[in-house]
């Protein structure tokens, strides 16, 4: 074992050093606080669980990104949680037995076995807040608006918003007489845009013209206002969920718009994040040069089913790291001034000391002997004997 | 796989409901602010490591007790921490590289592959604070101070503190002239303090009388104040690194008898906690009726030898879930007062919504349509015009 090569971490998994890591206790501390301010109450998913309960709704791409250990005591499968939304529903479904709405915020780290493409990280600090118990649009409402609340929070500006509904899709491809594999394949030429290749695809599967121009359509519906008109106008032959899943988005955006007026809104109906458990409404959240979304949730209403609960559901999710990352720095320090009490001992210093430390104040504690002084403990502000008084004097004077 | 099947935990890993997590919240911002208070900045370690830098320093127990995971990107074994102390270490020695005294603090969950005896839980919430640079009792007399604050802070009263010294048993095992082995032999007879076995053991080595009887009046040595006064009797032929470090043990003990008059101190000069790669003083908090330490800590000086870099450190840990759970609750709950707001879409009560909870206060929106109203959703007040005004009424008025 080389000494030099002990410290290294893993790819994408990182330590944070004092400076960073007390502004992440900041910002975790007043995003939990605007949370419990509109009612969202805090829980603790645990950091492991056996497999089944871990994946149970999550869809595939979370069994890939999950780390399995095994139980030494059960002798059965673990998994490491790559996402706590399905955790926070279990502890709904199972453990808070309510039929009026429930809502409840979490923030933790997960561990993913790969990063994606864009985001390095595999080790986010995940936090989010859900909303159980409502289907309508109200509770969709809420937490976007909760989502834009703790992005102003974090100091993050310029955000625009993108808007989508994965119940138009799923309909359009019902409509079409596609089965659940021929779906999944469609939707991974859908994501990729490729309109050439969702052509050829869809005479391949001998869908109807008419069933095909809508699927295509979807490519193009895309961008601001005018789009749910537009999507009105190509989607004329959809069944009726096609038509109540537009209304819902035009309803949500005009509710955001009086809200927010300055916020962008980008519609995409071709979109469609987290598809694989997701059941109406979905979005993201995007600021300027940041190649991905900072913030994204959406309404996934089946995910409670198979605890024996399916409840209407909708909430979002952000990584702390990013939002500190990406937001303004704010101009107070957690540590504020720094105060160096000399190595003496004399009961009015400690009690000078401990009076300081009780107001919020920093004390380092010079030790017998110890290395370096007030500067090299970076204070700035030293305790000195006036008289019989301990007084605090400014470092240097 | 059967439904009901699905919400069950693996045996002592937990998930938190909201009372308790708020609890814990409250818990960990009071603590994390002392320790800011005394000057200690907080670090966050990963989660997970490459194994090699992980259990460095610690010992083979820390081995057993951590889970292992494959990195499917470098191929190489990865264990899940078990323990924040080493990581500190590493930290400090690795990337803070300073030669003044460094206080850090931290907390995070680990997992254990086996839960002990006595505390069931596999994933304790570790909290603790470490002092790199000073090598004298200044620095232990300090953070155990600390230790005693926090669990103040947490509400823990009748608090009894355990001290002891490592380096006496090391010393007297190398003046004996035992070899590793022998010593570790002999040290794990002398944790369960079975006399007739440590007897027989020493005449089966061969040790000189004098020396074993030395080694077996560790057993006795164990008590209140008196018990440095016999040691230094009954080790009057040890070394003098024996002497000097029962001269430590006196000095902490009368230093922490001044600062807390009441605290009942006993001296164990048998029990060696963390003995693997502890180096110096030992201690551990107690409470009545709770079978195990509450807190405990120590000196580990070589611990960042292998990552390039010996600083003499003290310091200590403890599980924040146990803090919550054996310290008094607070009067104040987070949540406070809950307010109810009606589905109505006004924007005089959008934004006397968006004052109260600017100031601090938890309102809960009517969703259109959803099931319950202000009772159901636990709110003890609601919003309701008044002229032109919306106000705040008692649920029921």
């Amino acid at each position: 074992m080389r000494t030099e090569d002990n410290w290294l971490l893993p790819e994408g998994i990182d330590e944070v050093f004092p400076e960073e890591a007390e502004r992440l206790e900041q910002l975790r501390r007043k995003i939990i606080d605007l949370f419990a301010s509109w009612g969202y109450r805090l829980v603790m998913p645990p950091l492991i669980e056996f497999i089944e309960s871990l994946l149970t709704g999550s869809g595939n791409d979370l069994d890939l990104q999950t780390f399995k250990i095994i139980d030494q005591i059960s002798g059965r499968l673990m998994g490491i949680r790559a996402d706590m939304t399905p955790q926070v529903a279990r502890i709904d479904a199972r453990n808070l037995g309510r039929d009026a709405p429930t809502r409840l915020c979490y923030i933790g780290t997960v561990l993913r076995t790969q990063s994606d493409h864009l985001e390095k990280s595999r080790s986010p600090l995940q936090v989010g807040a859900e909303l159980y118990g409502h289907a309508g649009n109200a509770s969709d409402l809420e937490v976007i608006r909760l989502m834009l609340e703790m992005l102003a929070i974090a100091g993050i500006q310029s955000v625009h918003l993108d808007l989508g509904h994965v119940g138009i899709y799923r309909e359009l491809a019902r409509q079409a007489g596609l089965d659940a594999r021929q779906e999944a394949e469609l939707f991974e030429i859908l994501q990729r845009k490729d309109y050439p290749e969702l052509a050829a695809q869809l005479r391949a599967l001998t869908v109807s013209n008419s069933a095909a121009e809508m699927l295509k359509a979807l490519i193009d519906l895309n961008g601001h206002e005018g789009v749910i008109e537009e999507a009105r106008r190509r989607l004329a032959a959809a069944n009726e969920p096609v038509h109540s899943a537009l209304a819902d988005l035009e309803s949500i955006a005009s509710g955001l718009s009086r809200l927010f007026p300055a916020l962008r809104i980008n519609f995409d109906l071709a979109e469609l994040r987290g598809y694989h458990y997701k059941t109406g409404v979905v979005f993201a959240a995007f600021v300027p040069g940041y190649g991905r979304e900072i913030a994204r949730g959406g309404r996934y209403d089946e995910i409670g089913r198979i605890f024996g609960r399916a409840r209407p559901a909708t909430g979002f999710s952000a990584d702390l790291k990013v939002l500190a990352r990406l937001g303004s720095r704010p101009d107070d320090s957690l540590a504020g001034t720094r105060i160096f009490a000399p190595a003496v001992d004399d009961p009015d210093l400690h009690e000078k000391v401990r009076d300081l430390r009780s107001a919020g104040k920093t004390v380092i504690q010079e030790l017998a002997g110890q290395i370096g002084g007030a500067r090299e403990m970076a204070c700035s502000h030293c305790l000195r004997k006036q008289g019989v008084n301990w007084e605090i004097f400014p470092v240097g004077d």
